[in-house]
């Protein structure tokens, strides 16, 4: 709603001050912020990355920029992100905190789904999920397979926990980018339904 | 053995009364009737269409008889379906009446696969099957994410309860039909397999 | 160690009766030997072959001998090998013997993984495994796919237990091992993560 008095105000300004073209541009631009911010419809975003040697500052995090990146500004606002190490505890408690407390709309983890014992970031989320999402992790590791065979080392889960989606993407940057990308397109008609807003929002 | 019987008596009363041309047809025909019924061999088909809005009566289905559509008379026979709401243990009870009770061959259930509250069809099926047949639901959403990406976020399982083989298929008629279209040339042999008449029936 | 013992006396051998020309090879052959056996990086296999008939003598078993033609020597050694009826306990208390005991990086089983009532080999490796390795399940079903479509009927699975990587292969020789070479690519990379040795292995 704020965005609509805004961009009231700024139209109201506009007429007052200016010709007839400037008003134009304006009001169109002002439409195309209004738009995807009218409803709540933004998808709001948490992400998490999971690191012991991140978590200790001996590793800069390159993941979660990459990610934030290809995600649309227009779709995604990253509201939380954190650096936590390969614990099964503390993934567990935040993966609770990020969907009970900050009713996030989507978690992206990114870490811990390999093969070393360290490795158990598929284990806490499946202690969290009421439902999984086998059809996410099974098209990530499909299309990834044509790039490289490791891909089907990824032992990577989604689920949903009330209202929010959990996704868990490869540690290194490429790998996150990589999985995340065959899922995109899929995700702003999975979560518009899983909050009830399919229909209301324009995209 | 009836049919044999059956297929005997047709084919002495022709040999009494027809001419050689017609006790031909009529043979060919016969065994073509037999062959498919020998030992049982019909799969006994359950459809179950899990959606709350067809249970009151407030929506036609139209998944179920696009369903039967594609079924090969001559293989399945549907022997059971019903309209049920989309609650757990609603499903959960009428899975397990059909493969206890009913002991049908196959359960193709429809609705509720994906990401809305209501939807709890797999979690349903999950609680009733005793083994999991995770290839045929990673077989038909690899081969629809051909057609759309949305094909990850069906959440269906299939698996196994005794003698029964139990599908999630999706809502729509669409969905559900090209799924079941992508499964079907596996059914019979692992039917046959489940139900231990392997090599009994012709096909 | 013993593997640098035995170079070195051959080349010491070597040079006090033979030619310069006959040294080389001796030398660039023993290194290739030495060179994959340095710091135990040979991955150590245990093959079981879960068969009601074969356990009873009924049945050659086949499939073993298939799966070892096709693992390189230079980088599997097979150490142990068994034939087991089809009984869940008993197969879940081996799987823990080669694992917890025995201490191999990986056990590949084959057979039971089908519709029969006695196939019962991904449930009693489901019971045994800390860690779900879906992606090579998914691999070897969507590679079979294109060669048939019964390959959606298998219901095999992968995980880890401890420092032991356990694949279900199918029990028919022809599709042991056409999944098994889905796999391979990946294998010896999951192994060394899972062992801790990445990096030390020359590969």
């Amino acid at each position: 709603m704020d965005y609509f008095c805004f961009t009231f105000i700024v139209l109201i300004l506009s007429v007052l001050n200016r010709k007839k073209s400037e008003i134009c541009m304006i009001l169109m631009f002002s439409f195309s912020i209004a738009n995807v911010k009218i409803g709540g419809c933004m998808i709001k975003v948490g992400i998490l990355t999971i690191s012991d040697k991140g978590s200790k500052g001996e590793r800069t995090d390159g993941t979660c920029p990459a990610i934030k990146e290809i995600l649309n500004k227009n779709i995604y606002s990253v509201e939380y992100y954190k650096i936590i190490p390969d614990e099964i505890e503390i993934i567990r408690k935040e993966l609770i905190y990020i969907c009970d407390e900050l009713n996030l709309d989507l978690i992206l983890t990114n870490g811990g789904t390999g093969f070393s014992k360290r490795d158990v970031t598929p284990e806490a989320t499946m202690k969290v999920i009421e439902k999984q999402v086998p059809g996410i992790t099974e098209a990530m590791r499909q299309m990834s397979l044509s790039i490289t065979p490791m891909a089907m080392l990824s032992r990577a889960v989604a689920g949903i926990r009330k209202n929010t989606l959990i996704i868990n993407l490869p540690g290194s940057p490429k790998g996150a980018v990589e999985n995340l990308k065959f899922a995109l397109p899929a995700l702003p008609h999975g979560i518009e339904i899983l909050k009830g807003t399919a229909g209301e929002c324009a995209r």
